[in-house]
């Protein structure tokens, strides 16, 4: 269904490979044999396509949907049609992503070094590591087994790249440690300086930042997303996480596993978030604060405190979620009161 | 008057040719050969300028100003000074920006491929193209003619870009269709993954994106702003819109046509926006919404439901301009008496 | 103590050198010529390091360092450990700062022109200057002495770029005349077109932009961030002003001296800021403003009046910060309340 032109699936998988993958069971009258081409929304799927019902609410589209074969929630295949292969899963989503994987795996470049790069001959490169056009690899720099980096990116000097990780076009990395299988979209700047230094009128003094990045394994970030090393202590950004667009992490910032930060996103320096911590967009922390496993902050707020674990927060000051809807629902009955 | 290390204008051009490429109608007492050298604001022009009059509030400048012609409506054609050649137009300032484009049309870059750049051989380029130096354009890229694409941009494989346009330097563009005349800055990203992922404690797992983005005739990218591709449908920004810099537009997301981001903007992913919507800096719109056709949100604006057609909406939750105002002065209005 | 694979310190310095180059007089019982090898925090520095205490709170951290050498303010002299050499000073962070600059000036790259640069013949180079890979420097353009551009960057025609400037990777610089000292960290962009144009419903037309952007001495702009030029008139950064990642300044506005911008700031057209203005992150200001010398804005705020010197305001829009406070206190209040 996608376009050929930019995409291409390879498989056929049968059912049985896809259960197997995504560790879903095969229901009740299932073709285990079933060939698979292709992943579709239920709506677009014919039989020789895997679709899947994440929400029980579009039931109905289940039942009309012609996909051969279909993750779905065992609570939930009742609202199949006949004749359609379930996949029974308690995540039916989540299967779905990792079958969707298989169908669309991220595209390799070609390994070696093209032209118009340059890789200093005393940085080392893994097996089949591919390297774009013009390229800048720095003396000592060491990047791992089967990664690929983008045209017109460079890599600092010193700087360590694991396995099977993608750097985008046009990025540019300093000063920093990344794990394997890290993903840095187009227009990422890992490792500059961060924003320290020591105020005064007659001309602000830099404090050379002596920190670096580490970046853990699974990590993503997205485009022209800005992470700034360490100023003594280093920039963390926990396994796992995930990173929109235009994000800023200021020098020092921790990040734990998990953690998923929307775009245009701003923390301030030597902020530290738990574990699976999620930032809505544009959502702003204040520096030195601790943000607690679990915490969620709603879009846009702004947060000037510590956030206690598994909270939602919401607005600037931010505060309990529930709080903030009181507070505008109160602001809206003032306002409608006549003025006196 | 601009400097000449930069610009250039082309020219002259006498009133009866600007008053041909603008609609005006040149004033009774006009000299319709008079030569025109450059255009300058009211207070700096000279004879051998045109400038123009937007708003009769600044009609004395027009009345003291030393320009040998100026675009104004007719209603303001009194407060000229006699001698002056009056171009008359009912939008004089859409009408100044038309000539100004002539004096000053976008520099053309010299057509061939640069040292550096590198084609793909089965990428298509039409009638001179222009390919800056360490340009990558992939297999199977597709450019119309007279586009210019700046130096060390990369164009990914099967991307197409229509004719006249202007793609900046440092820019990034994959999983793309692009109309005509569209200009992307310097350092814009197009068609990375969206920010799709089944979310799981025992890593979120990236949905492959596999739609496109799809841009329309006309449109204006600022600096640094990054489209996500779709994740099965496409992202599409519609014709004629201009975009500024650092704007984050998400998967799926839909702009019609002729609409107006300002800068820093971020749309979530799905949210549809109809024709001539214009959004102030910093707004953020919630994901899966519809923002009707020619609706306006102010800056710093947070928007988590649908906007009708027409409104001009403010504040995070976002709420009609005028209850926003006035909740904001009952604040202050609080704020300002005893507490107690 | 930084990782030697990014830093190295230059050095020793004796304590006498290190008194000289900052201003800060030797205590008493101080050793001038104590050699000191590289600068530790006061928790980690032993008898080679020189720390410093900048807050009297972490008074009992001076006490208990193993530093050879700290500076401090003279009023806490009398926390230090005896034997410790101490370096007095009104303002130990500064001191601290110019010190550790020594120690780490910013790295040089070797001067010349790298493999795959091409610097257009009409082009002027100072003395010494470093050219990176691939990097393009247009017709008519003038690098200054010591100044090094990084690899994949682009400057445009006729941009002037002073003496001892550190221009990053994959920056670009157009419509510019930049001064001595000025940091470009990767990935900005300086000198596009502003976002100016008549609006139509028959689509939109662009002004031309022929203004500049004037950059003073000692300048540093974030990773991301974007400045356009001006749309006649300039755009102006103070010398001395500190601008940190993903910030907009849009066309026409004026920074005066020392202004700092924390991330994510937004400065729409033709606003101007006195010296030595201070942002929080994710501010943004509306077009056509006065901002007053020295006046501060808390984090996220929305400015939509002119501001006077010297005060500090927050909110959206906002307000005295005092009043702000009050402001969210109130609202609080009124939603604890049972609602009636």
């Amino acid at each position: 269904m996608a376009d050929p032109r930019f995409f291409r699936a390879v498989g056929p998988f049968t059912v049985a490979e896809i259960a197997a993958a995504t560790g879903a069971a095969i229901g009740g009258a299932g073709n285990a044999e079933l060939p698979l081409e292709d992943v579709a929304p239920l709506e677009q799927a014919g039989p020789q396509h895997l679709s899947f019902l994440a929400n029980a609410r579009y039931g109905e589209a289940l039942g009309r949907s012609q996909a051969g074969a279909a993750f779905v929630h065992p609570a939930a295949q009742g609202k199949a049609p006949t004749g359609m292969t379930l996949l029974l899963s308690d995540n039916p989503y989540l299967a779905f992503a990792k079958a969707a994987r298989r169908f669309y795996p991220p595209p390799r470049a070609a390994a070696g070094i093209e032209a118009g790069a340059f890789v200093d001959p005393s940085a080392s490169l893994g097996e089949d590591v591919a390297i774009g056009r013009n390229v800048v690899v720095e003396a000592g720099a060491k990047i791992g087994a089967f990664t690929q980096i983008g045209h017109n990116s460079v890599i600092g000097p010193g700087v360590i790249i694991g396995r099977d990780c993608i750097i985008g076009a046009n990025v540019t990395v300093s000063h920093a440690l990344i794990g394997d299988r890290v993903t840095l979209y187009p227009g990422v700047r890992v490792g500059q300086d961060g924003f320290g230094f020591a105020p005064d009128p007659r001309g602000h003094v830099k404090i050379p930042q002596l920190g670096r990045v580490m970046i853990g394994d699974d990590v993503e970030i997205g485009a022209n997303s800005t992470i700034d090393r360490g100023s003594g202590p280093d920039t963390v950004i926990g396994a796992g996480s995930m990173i929109d667009n235009l994000v800023q992490i200021a020098h020092n910032v921790v990040l734990g596993r998990g953690c998923v930060l929307a775009a245009q996103v701003g923390i301030s320096g030597s902020t530290k978030l738990g574990d699976f911590v999620v930032l809505a967009g544009q959502v702003g922390l204040a520096g030195h604060l601790s943000i607690g496993t679990g915490a969620r902050l709603g879009a846009q707020s702004g947060v000037m405190r510590d956030i206690p674990p598994g909270v939602e927060f919401a607005g600037t000051p931010a505060v309990p979620k529930r709080q903030w809807l009181r507070q505008h629902a109160i602001l809206g009955r003032l306002a409608n009161k006549k003025d006196k």
